[in-house]
């Protein structure tokens, strides 16, 4: 059996729960009043340069649903891609936290807004209509949920876009150091330097274990959050174990080299598949997902030889790369699918 | 310094973390399916003799709060005593999570609900009434959030009373072991059997690291709650880091070893102290926690040797017993209070 | 000026104004525990020939948004059309009252919903889902937001395929005399009996007032409901003058006599249009509503005239007829109409 | 049969209703976009001597949970008498349209906060505090729900008090007239010159029929207010029907008569009982209500001669003057009185 269901099937990286042996030690004030934590605003604040706020949460989809609930009222409404995880997989989180906001899904081709299709349906807002909802907010998942991602250009283009019509955004970045490593930028290019205000940081999909972090650029944001997070059960008492996670997520550019890692499967993988006869990508890889168009047949094949996977269509097969998948592991999934392509155009 | 300010500023039991390093090998399938979750519904059924469903969450206010929402409507009424913590410091989780349910105070001595007080209140609601809310539930804290702890006949009291009115029972166990050990129950005796539907199974402050747990033995409540804490951001895609934990928390007993300490160190403490001068049991010490008091000066003479605690008010004071709080560290308290309660007499 | 810009620019019907003047003598009792309301409960079981709730709401957003959220968990999914009033024009109500719940648009022709594709969403629920909600509950506009009716076969097929998968049936009765006035049918048979749970009752839009209602057919639903209404601020404490509107409404079948006449103005308009060049109906004109595609020049010209009506495209103009239309406005419109349509073609 | 239970249970003042008869002339645009809405900013304007905006409502419930929500985020505190509406009778509605904010009881006699008292609560306070929520807002009902009406200078004291801590200010004025009659103030003094944010306006237990209206002074808090009411059921399509009950409630000083003869009704009341043996007044009588101290007896006696009232405890009654109360019934009413109190002091 080889595992490509998702990158959160996989291990976390072991300096992360090295890390929680060795917070385990002495006392330490509750609820995020310990050196820990404190040490993770210092060393967050020097990796994005500039002061932020970070709250250590425990999953991406509370990063998500408490950072839009707090940008957005209740009657607002929080533009994303149809394919956005808010829209697709969590249950409608944002809509449960903020109070009944609406997302509203616009157009883009692989998993992107795309900046003029954003523009087209705010210009299309008339002033003091009551009956849609408020713009409120612009959400963008990086890398995208099709495994693409925005350029530098893009993200500033939605972003200035949104700070021209007075809307906040919110960066979705369950794969942020995918992206990151991707485009060789620094973190605050990739944020707050091109318009984002509040950032799901993203940690567990990329070898974390328990948790993932808000990041709020727009200080104004901090102190009403704070107390949201507690009344929304996301304050661990021991938040010094959560902390020193986030901490070693960081430490020697670890992140970034486990993102490099499954990066590179996936490249690996595209360019051992390129050409196949029956099998097309449906968006570029340019993280560590690769959307395969092929057959139902195909996909038969590959589960009878042991592959895990998602079947998103009849026709529409997803594979993820973890951090820890092996080379070898990559390799047979090229070889099985050039066995599975060349049969079925046999046949 | 001496640390008696919580039971959540000490470690995590040894134990716990070392579960985590071992569930991390292979791939495992995530948001709850995996074998370690599996097997915690096995184990948690036989601990509790009967099926339960158990849901791991991230901590006991959401524990709390989620588990509130499952048996009240929005439009609930939930009866806590004045000393509840989901009423003094949750920061109205409840509330919110239970689409602005309320809390109703119900009177009792040592942090506890006086059945017949709570009999009184449900006998004056007219049926029909809409002005201030439908009766819905209860919430019992066990041990209560002064430290004493409810006996079997108080929750089946409770109990019985709730299920004659239509409402459901929620306990929150932020410290159920260390009552279990107290009254040498059985995990089921002092749950379900004595008419709880929904338990916060609460494992941080004792010896727990990061994930605490829903322990629902109602099981027309599993299927929605199921979702709720999905959306609610409360299922981990590596789930198997918490189910390990939890599993870890029970194997052995440990749970109830870890109690077993800290309880006796309160207990040992309140032995050393009995009949000083000026100092006074605000409760008895049936659990890990101890609520003395005692003057502002005897108070300030204690931070002044290093001892850390809470001052609730001028004239109380709370002392937490963690579990790997040493014995000397206690006897250092009983010397330290014995020599400023005499002094403050003298003077 | 001659106004189609909606039924609700209309005027009240006389008689329900005159109910006011009579129900206000003597003292009632507040909150509908008065004799009109007690009233309200027997006509509308009456008429609907089983036994129903009726609650007063202050408005037809109001009543479809606390029925839905009396229909579905927060964590919920409701299917309803993409052109239905509470996906595009109650700025998310529904999610707001419902705690978050989500609505999800079905593919169908005129504004309906086609019980096909319905079913094809249902069939692809995995059980046990937990990223996406939960199906609960299906919304039907009755007439259609783009002014078509749903026959009562329609409402059965999709009110059983409901049934099937555990749904409740909300129906939006904005129109619901309109609709009714065209079928020919009974209450009873458009609603209940073919699976309706809960319906907006919908007078404001058909000569009434202040006041719409919710109709609850489900008895589960009521005690719920009544209590949930009291805090969502339409319970009136002055309830008598809100009853007695609804009384006033449905006696005599008045309700339905403004229906005949508001559909038999949106009828002999139809007529009088048919087959003008460059003038295509978007829809079937079935209730009181037309939906015209034509040029913006026609629009303009129809604007010089004096005619106020929606333009909800470049080429799409609704036009509604109130109960209170007179015969020449309509006429009226048709001429301008003929008269622009024909110049254009000329151009 | 003599009614004292409420003054919702009176009429409608006739010139409210004939407003509204007036106003069924003609079309006119939807959702608050007509001419009488628009008068209705304008004379408001005037009344309140400052630019306010008038959002008319269905109900008090609705005017005071929608402006608490206004003012205060989900995580919010505010700080309220125990005995106010918003906390004793409105079934949470501030929690449920606030997304679970709290009320905290603030003590003080007859029915008002002590200044004292709120100052102390919010001295406790500890900044970042994030266990208990954060202090949003301060609600005055005036009249008290005890019948006494607070000074200028009571109203003052909260306001500055409330604006140094950084809260904003909600008035429930459910009898905002009597107790305007009652000082002889100006409507600005008794509102945003004293320091209110926000006023309930409270037309219905004054003769109004079935609107209310959310006056609003603090500007930053309309256009987020405006789309909230619209999906909170609470913007009528026929507004026009509301705006001109608001605006006959204030012509020629309608609402000030009204409320004179209420107010008179029961000082002539208190001052014909003054001295009677076994009665005593729980609190002034400064607006239209009796809050009586007597024996069951005496309240048998009272039922028994067909006086309704409500008995708020076993020797607590209230009497509350409607303003169509006679001089007749009042007089009847201490007549009935005396006779009791005197039996029972005989006996």
């Amino acid at each position: 059996m080889i595992d490509f269901r998702s990158d959160n099937t996989g291990r976390a990286a072991p300096e992360i729960l090295d890390a929680l042996i060795e917070a385990n030690s002495g006392t330490a004030l509750g609820y995020g009043a310990d050196d820990w934590t404190a040490r993770l605003q210092q060393r967050f604040s020097l990796l994005f340069e500039t002061s932020v706020r970070v709250f250590p949460v425990a999953t991406g989809t509370a990063a998500n649903a408490l950072s839009l609930a707090a940008i957005s009222p209740g009657w607002g409404l929080v533009y994303c891609s149809a394919a956005a995880h808010i829209n697709t997989s969590e249950a409608n989180a944002a809509g449960f936290f903020g109070g009944g906001l609406k997302l509203v899904p616009v157009a883009g081709a692989d998993g992107k807004i795309d900046p003029a299709a954003l523009a087209g349906l705010l210009a299309a807002v008339q002033p003091g209509a009551i009956h849609r909802g408020q713009p409120a907010a612009v959400n963008l998942t990086q890398a995208s949920d099709l495994g693409a991602v925005y350029s530098l250009d893009d993200i500033s283009a939605i972003g200035d876009l949104a700070k021209r019509h007075g809307l906040k955004v919110h960066m979705d970045g369950a794969r942020f150091a995918n992206a990151l490593a991707r485009l060789g930028a620094s973190p605050a290019a990739m944020s707050w330097r091109a318009g984002v205000d509040i950032l799901s940081f993203g940690a567990t999909k990329n070898g974390g274990a328990l948790c993932d972090a808000i990041v709020v650029f727009a200080p104004e944001l901090t102190e009403g959050l704070a107390v949201q997070l507690r009344r929304a059960g996301q304050v661990w008492s021991k938040m010094r174990f959560a902390s020193a996670q986030l901490l070693a997520y960081i430490e020697d550019g670890l992140w970034l080299r486990l993102a490099r890692q499954s990066n590179a499967a996936a490249a690996r993988i595209a360019a051992g598949i390129a050409g196949l006869p029956g099998l097309r990508l449906a968006a570029p890889v340019e993280a560590n997902e690769l959307f395969l168009e092929v057959s139902s047949a195909v996909m038969d094949g590959l589960e009878r030889d042991g592959f895990q996977f998602y079947r998103r269509s009849a026709s529409l097969a997803r594979f993820v790369c973890r951090f820890d998948l092996t080379e070898a592991e990559g390799d047979a999934l090229v070889a099985a699918l050039r066995r599975h392509c060349t049969a079925a155009q046999a046949a």
